[in-house]
């Protein structure tokens, strides 16, 4: 178990350095196990894989969130964890504005909202 | 309009040679101005930008598709699409498993379901 | 009761009058009280109000129906039941245009498809 | 009618003590016709039915509203529900976590953090 | 490229005279072709089609908003959209109980409430 | 890492007795790691879990289904599951019928037909 953990965790504080810890941490107290899962499964089985490059991979993860909606929090972290593993701005907002497409105005709309809110926060820190 | 119609039509037959004619054969009759949005607006629009590579365009759709569920006929054509850029089998397979972490299991094996199909129906047209 | 289930079975044959007794029928083994649910609450006390036509209603229906995705049959019955109360076929073609913009071409096209269908099986019972 | 909404209204304080005032009081003065068909219909007709306890009732409208997501203060108000029918913390923490599997982790983790909000404001109000 | 953008801004400012220019305005420093898509596509093709009155285009927005969920900036100014192209009051929240069926009441409750929201801005700003 | 596989095996045999060996074999060519994700988390890591009874837990797993759409493959298994662990007939369409509240009729209806079908399998097997 402690394998896939580290690896999952490994690859999680590589994605999400800054998120990482407050996802663990925010759910530690009520349903730790999700917290694991998310390591274990998710990270340690999923993002382990080979067969297509990480920053593909989180173009798939932004691309899905965009369109299931309700998912600001983990969208903030994506879009973040995409920059972390290569992803320029430009990049994201092309994936953003193409989900208006396959998802409609409204997603997209309030994805490149979500992106903008994550971009000053990051120019706010510098 | 003749130059985004123009350039969507080159954009459509690139990624999909086989499904572009059909599509538009199938709206010609009840909606072809629906036809006439997918070419000048999805793909003259939208697929003619830069600033992210029709590969990477290509995940986003499948992930998106797979995570809004209900859109076989377009994850069919999606995944030829994907293969049609540049996207290798095993790729699209990742997407596809990726999926199982943020829209669930059900809508990841419904879309390896649809992948066989597709690889099959490749496989057997050989 | 009674009341309620008069005035719903009435608006819902005057909206479906083909599609009433097979929906009521094929409920009637398994889960009657959800076909009693259908008249009594849906065509009972929402249709039956006032402050909103027929055809809007069946307008706002068509919407939600491809929005939502995966209601196949039930969208084949209320394109029949727009037609019944008064939308001619334009109207309910641009309906479903409309919805690429706020919920993606894959469900407007599939909405197109389905509407393709009704159409034809209208114009062969001629 | 009197009836239904009577049933509707005891099942309605048994399941939501606290949170059927108010439902019943923000919809008054705009559609209170939709707090009156909450009352009948969900609470009068659905939740009266036998054949299945009220605890299992509330598990199965936990799972349905983490799946469909945008639902939170809903989903506070059924957490709720369900500790007052006799569901224990544990319990709705494992549902919640299973819905990683059917819906997503993003869903899940969502619906945990909700989860947390409501158990620390039952522990705050102690 | 002129004239599809004019007519699509003439029909923004029709429906959403105040919206509009915040629309376009948040997205101008970080995705300014979205906005331009937005008045381009969705104002300027869809929404100067024939074959459906303006009203009718709301009463759709209206239902698919509710329907996709996830969506409150955009229905807010879709409810004020509506009104501005002649829905009354009564009649938005026709729309939005009516979704309790097809949608579901969490749908349904939250677009009760938004709606309540955007009346009670009105009558402030009066 | 055989252990959890062993766990998982043992509760999807014991959930479903015919599907389980479908399932694998389904994704054996193609994705053989989802088939092993399916049975090492969702039925090694979470179905493994204590805090809730199998019953509740496919009480949960069929509102999901109903409610998330486009899952009847996933929802016929699990509404045999839901029989194999001692829900009866009953319970099944209680959960079905109510979902009819918090995700429209159209599921509902769907999850209704979906039933209907699973039992007559079940009842012509005999």
């Amino acid at each position: 178990m402690e394998d896939r953990y580290s690896k999952g965790l490994k690859n999680l504080k590589k994605i999400h350095p800054e998120a990482s810890k407050a996802l663990i941490e925010s759910l530690k107290n009520i349903a730790p196990d999700l917290g694991r899962f998310v390591v274990e499964f998710a990270y340690g089985d999923v993002y382990e894989r080979g067969g297509l490059d990480l920053k593909s991979r989180q173009i798939a993860t932004l691309a899905a969130l965009i369109a299931i909606g309700d998912t600001k929090p983990e969208l903030k972290d994506h879009i973040k964890g995409a920059l972390n593993v290569g992803c320029n701005r430009q990049e994201i907002i092309e994936v953003i504005i193409q989900m208006a497409v396959y998802a409609g105005f409204p997603r997209a709309i309030n994805g490149i909202n979500t992106a903008k809110e994550v971009f000053e926060e990051i120019d706010n820190e510098k």
